[in-house]
């Protein structure tokens, strides 16, 4: 094992500080790397303060993780010191199951090991720290410009998160895509469904995003409070991906679909929804579906994708000493959109 | 207009009784049909009784019809009088829409006109009747033997409403297809996906239709209060029917479903379900849809089907003046598994 400088917090009151953990040497398939970025997605600030109560102490947020390999194990083929690599959600998962043999180790039926708060074969702690020991299965090849990487690594969460089920309910040209909400998910969903050739519709409480919404990639906004905007784009959507975790009215889009149209979503709220009403699924064929983020093959296609199409996080680089008042700037949304560490801050 | 007998009500609190209504001559692509038999299904008493607060008075419920053809415009071409046919749950559509265009009359955009309280062209009266006059189009034709005609009936309701969304998630060999309730469509539900080949689990609360089930075609079932029981089929359907009208814990049966399994719900509650837990969609990446009946082309596939597999509904024939006492019955859910009115005894 091998001491490293980490940040992170021993209790759900505390605020989040320097401490040491230990990693583990790198064994045969492993791929040591050291963290040049990592982003801030809202479960590190949910599981530092243990809000789903399953914390594991001392607690080491961040799992979308980029970095520079520094060694490699005796077996390992994919990764050589020196390349520039992500780490995203999943560092492990059984392998043998039927999500993990269609590559879709996100559904690990025995349940994949979490980058941080994961309890696999050892805990696992995160992306706030000089570096991090993962099996090169899930480690991803990052070829992004130099100048673009700090801006990659929430990619490896916000983005695979959009990526998957834009994918997966084939967003792209003739279809008609509502992203539910302009935050660090909802702004990727935009450029994502934007540059696979959808038609894309962002929903958004908030008047003042239009213009934003509109240089991300959006073809049209609506302001979800104004019934009457909502009421000429009844039965006209394809897919709705619904971004937003609070509590709200799920029928005010759901009416929006077209017959055989689905609203996903990737964000759960901690009380629930008002119910959907059954009649509006039932007339119209609709569905409403949950995804979580992605494989690992699909994570790197997301990668390529982006790498391909110039696409990155519009993001604001902090100093690791101030995650803490980050945390409660997210809280506020007071984002555009997505903090990443500068992990040569650690010190 | 012609003056038929048939069988209704003049308001929501007054007990059906004898009424005479005014049917259409038959137009040049109508079909006259002398009505033998009508099924009772639970939407023609909530309309009797206003429960949807839409009913037009004087009512005539009654869309699971079959009869003998007795008359045909002079365009008509599928059909010759002495024909054995039926009518389900709808009489017309606007024919140009795109779930018209794809066959879908189910989802007209611009709203069915129901078989009765429709508001069409002209109101429409319902199957309790001596006899209704269609557009061909919506007529459907019946192989099945003279002696299963009554038993046919429900088919086109039921039957229908459960072969859709089992065709549409193609139930079939090698998929685990559940069944939730055992009433009048859940019985055609276990049916129609036993003769689909696909592995069939009923889910009742009654342990004493266990033996029933087993002779309409379950390979299994589970009683859906025992949680040990649920807990078996943990992530091992392919798909759920879901035929429960009545409020319920919805995520009982979404936590049964494998990666990418869908729960479809056919029966809308007067109140909602408890609100669906969103982590139990995203983990797996699980649906919630809906169904609605089915269209023409495959109501007459599903007859087509019946016939082929000698399937019929399991009822009970009652006399046409039996009707409120049978709507009581109904609401105790004590019929095997739907009443048919012998339309001879309508006087």
């Amino acid at each position: 094992m091998t001491q490293t400088h980490a940040y992170g917090t021993a209790s759900a009151s505390q605020p989040l500080g320097p401490l040491s953990i230990e990693r583990r040497q790198p064994g045969p398939h492993d791929v040591k790397i050291d963290i040049l970025y990592c982003g801030v997605c809202h479960s590190d600030l949910h599981t530092a303060r243990n809000e789903w109560r399953n914390t594991l102490y001392p607690s080491v947020p961040g799992h979308e993780i980029v970095g520079t390999v520094v060694a490699v194990g005796d077996h390992v083929t994919k990764f050589k010191p020196g390349d520039t690599v992500g780490v995203g959600c999943m560092v492990d998962s059984c392998q043998h199951c039927a999500s993990c043999a269609d590559g879709e180790e996100q559904y690990c039926e025995n349940g994949f090991t979490g980058t941080y708060n994961g309890r696999g074969k050892e805990n696992t702690w995160g992306g706030y720290s000089e570096n991090v020991v993962v099996d090169e299965k899930f480690v991803l090849r990052v070829d992004h410009e130099a100048s673009q990487l700090a801006a990659v690594a929430p990619l490896l969460c916000a983005g695979i998160t959009t990526y998957s089920p834009l994918r997966h309910w084939q967003a792209g040209p003739g279809k008609k895509v509502g992203i539910v909400g302009l935050g660090g998910l909802g702004h990727m969903g935009v450029k994502l469904a934007h540059a696979m050739g959808a038609h894309v519709v962002l929903f958004t409480t908030s008047p003042g995003k239009q213009a934003d919404a509109k240089r991300l990639g959006a073809d049209e906004v609506v302001i979800s409070k104004d019934p009457a905007q909502m009421a000429q784009h009844a039965g006209s959507f394809d897919f709705i991906l619904n971004t937003v975790a609070a509590p709200h009215n799920l029928d005010a889009f759901i009416t929006l679909l077209k017959r055989d149209g689905t609203m996903c979503l990737v964000g759960a709220p901690a009380t629930p929804h008002p119910s959907p009403n059954v009649f509006n699924l039932i007339l119209g064929r609709r569905r409403l579906a949950g995804s979580a983020i992605g494989g690992i093959r699909e994570t790197q296609e997301m990668l390529d994708f982006c790498a391909e199409h110039g696409i990155v996080s519009d993001i604001e680089m902090i100093a690791m000493k101030d995650i803490n008042e980050a945390y409660e700037r997210m809280l506020k949304g007071d984002v555009k959109y997505r903090f990443v560490i500068d992990m040569a801050t650690l010190g």
